[in-house]
């Protein structure tokens, strides 16, 4: 009777959908729901799915059940210890969990055990979240893909290196889920699924325990709604702030409100030339629905200093690689030292291209970094924020590439707040609208997505 | 026969003694003396020293061996991969290696392996330095000793955090160790054991794969000579910099040459007050050599910037620990969570005074450290350099405390780089007398250590 009902139920779930919490927790002090129910809900989901998409290392639902059940009674008591108690989240398997092993997608770190939470995977714990599992992440959160598929096309990669943690929210299995960026780790894997994707100013969510080691890496969320996704960041920065020494995310303690921009800025950015037809053509369908909703458009063809920016002569992706090649070149010499063998081709070609950087590469391209960083930081006298699609277009077919990082370079080297924002729909597949902020203003960027998401998600 | 000698030798080894490399390596090139050699004296020291010292958690003797042997068929050949190439090196047990495990001197971390080397471990292998082996630290390199003794006398402490690293490097087994410094772990026990210590300018020696967590921390030199401190830190960040995103150690390739400073600022620190009247005595006779020398002094006696900085009425060891506790919470959460009962009652007791510190008080505590940073950053203008105690007086007796930090808070407050040069003697042990600097000017801090070494160790 129940496998029948179950097999019913897993019949249904042929098209992925999404399971804010937020929303969800308005009934759970009045009992009509419960975390528990809202658990049990997402186990369902994860028995049906995970076995076709592959989005998990591993879980400890037992862990998981009590934390729910905790929450349920809190949230009957009228003592939630946050918006987010409750929560089920997902954590990408290079951020360090003390009940689940942290193994990077390599056999190097295989069953790998890091006997302590990472800063962000704490404060989940401290305001109430209930941990579900470690996600699949490409090797050590770089290119090389090991086997996610996306829940919307299972032909189809869901993007990375937060494969995992995008392919789980989009299909209601967790709410929300950690991710880490450090070129187009989560805005990317968001688009391609078709769920909220957060990367925050750099240094805005405490990154230590997750093991991405570059100036640049970012912790961000992968989330169901706007709404859950700052609040997750929010109760994290509250408990454990932004990287030590920095003040952290910073806006309010909910979701700010939503604010139509006056000006905004659109960025071809260097993914252009490889954009599809269609999804440059619903990026121009979204600029004119602006245009009439009385938004002052910029773009490179009409404001020089966006002009500056875009057609500045250096290779932003280049400047971003060599940064991040510098950077972790002492990790690729501690593994290939280990085992060369169990590195894959692709990470070993792309480390080996930065071997013969000296200390003085590095600090040039910090420079250039620097420059750059202040032409995008004078453009906040002239745009309110900037929009660009999340990638050349849906997600590729095939499991062998994540896909072109190209169009989230240039949040990632600015070190600004950027967001995916489920709007576009390319071959039946998701695509997403990326806004860009600035530094320290993401609640701004939050503000105006919020705006951006009520009124093009009513015209779709 | 070997045996006797042996005995005769570990005889010997009644006083502790210094062992510089760099000054060793003259002779490598014409084969003189061998890597080799040098590391089977390491291992001689280390046979007569440990039993009675206990500075080393573990070593990797057959792989110090190989790398010598290596170090040496190199410096044969001409082709010495840096001047540290061969040079014997402890690591702090907070610092990752790949090859032996990394415990923190907690249960919690009982063989625990991290599987890969820190970045400043990663460097120094690819510098040809030998890893000897894992020196003993405090308690998570916080307060609660774990046994090593002075090897000055037995019955005192050798200081803490980085016990290990100065007594190894006291007694001549190792050339230099790392350390780490978050309030006074390299520059207190580099004083109490009569060795150099280096804290550099903050974030300039990369620390990624350090268990410290907070914005003060630094990976730092315990070395034989100034030489050798100089020219470890260059080699680390001439691989690896700094940390992420960070320009890293600025200076020359080589040890800066000796100069002689203008104007020194004396400070007195919140230490002051307990330091003893010997140790006044010792700082109050070098100052009256220094200007004798024709050195222009600045005390808070006459000199409103650095009074206005000794006598804030703020109390900066208070404002370092609520940075550092905020900092660390997630942590001691995460190990309270794991086994409350394997924490010493210290660090629990440390740990549980900042429970309740918000986000807001954090960022308050950083807003009032940049303060403080900038009213120290001025004296630029009227102090080359400052000098002061680098502890209170000698190696106190027992081996139940680590000692008085007062004296190392300022530095580690400003970030700036710090020395502590043997040159005192209180009580027939070591005191070091502390040279301050600026932000960034590591370099300059050494050519005023070198010149104070040089006039002040010759009127000993």
């Amino acid at each position: 009777m129940r496998s029948a009902e179950k097999l019913t139920r897993t019949k249904e779930r042929t098209k992925p959908a999404l399971r804010p919490y937020l929303a969800a927790t308005r009934s759970f002090a009045s009992g009509g729901a419960t975390p528990r129910q809202f658990l049990e809900e997402s186990l369902e989901l994860l028995e049906s799915w995970e076995p076709r998409i592959g989005a998990f290392v591993c879980t400890n639902l037992p862990e998981a059940r009590k934390a729910a059940e905790s929450s349920t009674e809190r949230w009957r008591a009228g003592r939630s210890l946050s918006p987010i108690d409750g929560m089920p989240v997902g954590v990408k398997d290079v951020i360090e969990t003390c009940d689940m092993p942290t193994q990077m997608s390599s056999p190097l770190f295989s069953g790998w055990r890091s006997e302590k939470d990472a800063a962000s995977v704490r404060a989940l714990r401290d305001a109430g979240a209930v941990i579900l599992g470690k996600t699949v992440t490409t090797e050590f959160a770089a290119a090389e893909p090991r086997g996610t598929r996306n829940p919307w096309n299972m032909a189809h990669t869901p993007g990375g290196s937060s494969s995992g943690s995008a392919a789980a929210v989009a299909c209601g299995i967790v709410s929300a889920a950690l991710g880490t960026q450090v070129i187009g780790s989560v805005i990317r894997p968001a688009s391609f699924c078709g769920c909220i994707g957060f990367k925050p100013t750099v240094n805005a969510i405490n990154r230590e325990g997750s093991h991405d080691y570059q100036s640049q890496s970012c912790t961000g969320i992968l989330a169901a709604s706007l709404q859950d996704a700052w609040q997750i960041a929010r109760e994290i920065v509250a408990r454990v702030g932004g990287d030590a020494g920095t003040p952290g995310l910073q806006g309010p303690d909910a979701m700010p409100s939503s604010a139509k921009p006056r000006r905004l800025g659109v960025l071809e950015t260097a993914g252009w030339h490889v954009a599809s037809a269609e999804a440059k053509q619903a990026l121009d369908d979204c600029v004119q629905r602006l245009k009439s909703a009385g938004i002052e458009i910029h773009t490179r063809h009409d404001d020089d200093k966006i002009a500056a920016l875009e057609t500045d002569p250096i290779d932003t992706a280049e400047l971003s690689n060599r940064c991040n090649g510098w950077e972790t070149r002492w990790f690729f010499h501690s593994m290939r030292d280990r085992d060369a063998g169990a590195l894959s081709r692709n990470i070993t070609e792309r480390a080996g291209k930065y071997e013969d950087m000296t200390l003085a590469d590095y600090r040039a391209a910090l420079k250039e970094r620097a420059r750059v960083r202040a032409v995008h930081a004078e453009l906040a006298a002239s745009c309110d924020a900037f929009i660009t699609l999340a990638a050349p277009s849906h997600a590729p077919e095939g499991l062998g590439s994540t896909g072109n990082p190209e169009f989230a370079v240039p949040a990632s080297l600015l070190g600004v707040p950027a967001l995916s924002l489920p709007l576009f729909e390319v071959g039946g597949m998701p695509l997403g609208l990326q806004v860009v902020g600035y530094r320290d203003r993401d609640a701004d960027a939050f503000a105006a997505a919020a705006w951006l998401m009520s009124v093009l998600a009513q015209a779709r």
